[in-house]
């Protein structure tokens, strides 16, 4: 039986950071004597449970490095939903005999709000029965709504990637003295940190978006429509930043088309956008644009934060020295000491005090009229979207990392 | 009056380098003793009738390097359809009438298929009333659809945004174990060129698209559903990249919603995606996601490619010289030398040959199957995309030209 072997999982959707925390954590596990092994599951908790393993334990450095630089997840993901064990300890006691055979004494598990409520159910699981392995979390959402960090891995990016590419439409849409109303639909489903991050696109200047809508503040269609074809009227175009979470004043979602709803109950979203310049065309006559920004959001590794992808990674090396030094059922989370320079530390977090709380965008940041972001939110967004990734390209694109299978 | 006028305007939909030929005419403007002074019109031949001019003698070398790196069009399009003189000759007189006035004795015109056939009517009009300006034209289309041109300014940067953004779209959607069909909507009314590019995402790899439909083929739907579903089950994932443009054996538009027509009595597009995964999802029971790579494929400056801004701003300074050496009716032209070393040089062409003319995507670069691009497509594609713009960042944002007004 092989002693000291670190588990890492990847779980939930992906980000453009995601392998920078793998990149740590492998780095960081082959450093400390302690851990003879390295083992990554392949897709995440079903990896687990089918010993699906990717032995690490003599990546390169050179590997390594092109690992960190890979959007998306390198080992695969999962979307597993953890069921309590006094509702159904078996998955559990197969967690316990799988981790024993391959001598499993770290589990680290790198997601976002569900996967951080199945770290905590594992780790409070092998504490109350006194099983020897050691679980920490790592943060991982472009949603960045896990509570007690003052911002997520992965989040710095996408924000990136969301004013870089709305600042570029709002040039593209300007260029007929005659526009459009052309409404963009982000990622969130009850956060609005990602929309909010569109009002950054020229800080300050009038061509932001005109409107912006969050997820926290009730929708109400009749206000937007007024509220667009005001602007439109003025400008003769009109820009709008919606999140896909967007729900009416009944909690409904807005334009919600199928109501299906994915493993973890919640409903797919998406078409937003599509909705309400559809009603605008067809009821006011106005020519409209509906851009959903979609998986390049939180895929486009070409784009990152280097401010985010450095720290991603630090995250993963924290949390590997965490469980060394005998922590579990922690997460690691940043604290911000500073905004003017810019400075976080890397600490820990109980994990019951993140599993299932959403943190939602601060409405202290919305305008009174609820359709902007005020300027004050720059203080907070500007450094977590500071510095370029320059990656090496081949052939004219990105080079990314590929598991050879 | 004023002699010695060039007079500059863009026209058609925005390219991410599409500046960079303004940067180009403006620059070689300045030197040329002949050319006392350089107008641009905004909003295209909307601002010319309209004498809405930006003065750009006095352009800094700065501000005039800043516009070469922004995307869309700084100083304004039009979609403007000039008649045939024969039909209305008054708006040809308008012209001669505005132009004697400014004393513009050269114009220069930006745009794609549509404007180069304004280009050569307005040229043929002023050479049979023996009106002494010159008229030549840049080409500028995403499209890649011009005649008479290896390739167009605008293409190569587009290529290099679908390229990079389907290969991290591709790892994004690979991180399930069990993944859905994802239907990747790309820009390409008539031409597949595009489309193409999106095989390049990882040449001769497995995680290319794993099927690619062009607008030249018609598309046969019943035959889709079977390939696409016949790779998912064997996948647990597909990936497909449609043009907008594709169209049934009798030339009926998939899945176009409304049929509404532009100012050129083309019919706008988009929504096939969103179709085909719908139908995939309703008929077939499998998980899809539309996404429209939309607006961002033409605007992203972040991303264009070094090789194709160079040649766009060669293109504006060639153009320029053209018309001061005397010519005119003419646009310039890309003619490939050698692949590798990859040579271009520039030249001219009949604007005659060029109007009204679309260059389809050649069918010998299609597989037999009609659902994926050959490798050899390759050689021509790589060199056009190749090289990086490292635009200046300021506060983790591109920093980009804007018109105070």
């Amino acid at each position: 039986m092989t002693k000291g072997t670190l588990l890492f999982a990847q779980s939930g959707g992906p980000t453009a950071v995601f392998n920078s925390s793998a990149a740590g954590v492998i780095e960081e596990a082959q450093k400390q004597t302690a851990i003879e092994r390295v083992l990554a599951a392949r897709f995440g908790m079903d990896g687990i449970l089918a010993e699906n393993f990717f032995d690490a334990t003599e990546m390169t450095p050179s590997q390594i490095e092109t690992l960190a630089r890979t959007p998306a997840s390198a080992f695969g993901s999962c979307r597993f939903k953890l069921p309590a064990c006094e509702k159904d300890e078996s998955l559990y006691v197969k967690l316990k005999d799988i981790f024993t055979r391959h001598g499993v004494e770290i589990f680290i598990y790198n997601g976002g709000n569900d996967s951080m409520d199945t770290c905590r159910k594992i780790a409070d699981y092998f504490a109350e029965t006194d099983f020897p392995c050691r679980v920490v979390g790592v943060p991982k959402t472009v949603d960045n709504d896990l509570a007690e960090t003052d911002h997520c891995p992965g989040y710095g990016s996408a924000a990136k990637y969301i004013a870089t590419t709305i600042k570029e439409i709002s040039l593209d849409t300007a260029v007929y003295s005659k526009g459009r109303i052309t409404v963009c639909e982000i990622m969130g489903r009850d956060a609005g940190w990602l929309t909010a991050a569109s009002s950054l696109s020229v800080p300050g200047a009038a061509d932001s978006p005109d409107l912006i809508y969050i997820p926290e503040l009730p929708f109400d269609k009749e206000k937007f429509f007024d509220d667009a074809i005001s602007v439109y009227n003025k400008k003769k175009r009109c820009l709008v930043a919606v999140s896909e979470g967007i729900r009416d004043n009944k909690g409904r979602y807005v334009g919600a088309p199928s109501g299906s709803k994915d493993s973890f109950n919640h409903i797919q979203l998406g078409g937003v956008a599509a909705y309400l310049a559809d009603v605008i065309t067809t009821k006011f006559g106005i020519k409209t644009r509906a851009v959903e920004l979609s998986l390049a959001q939180r895929a486009a590794g070409h784009l990152v934060s280097a401010t985010d992808a450095a720290e991603a990674r630090l995250a993963g090396r924290h949390a590997v020295r965490l469980a060394v030094q005998g922590e579990t059922g922690k997460m690691v989370n940043y604290i911000r000491m500073s905004d003017n320079p810019y400075t976080i530390e890397m600490s820990s977090v109980d994990l019951k005090k993140v599993a299932n709380v959403v943190r939602n965008f601060p409405l202290s940041y919305v305008n009174e009229d609820g359709t902007h972001i005020k300027s004050s939110f720059t203080d907070y967004l500007l450094p977590l979207i500071k510095g370029e990734a320059n990656l090496p390209y081949e052939n004219g694109l990105p080079s990314y990392f590929k598991l050879n299978d």
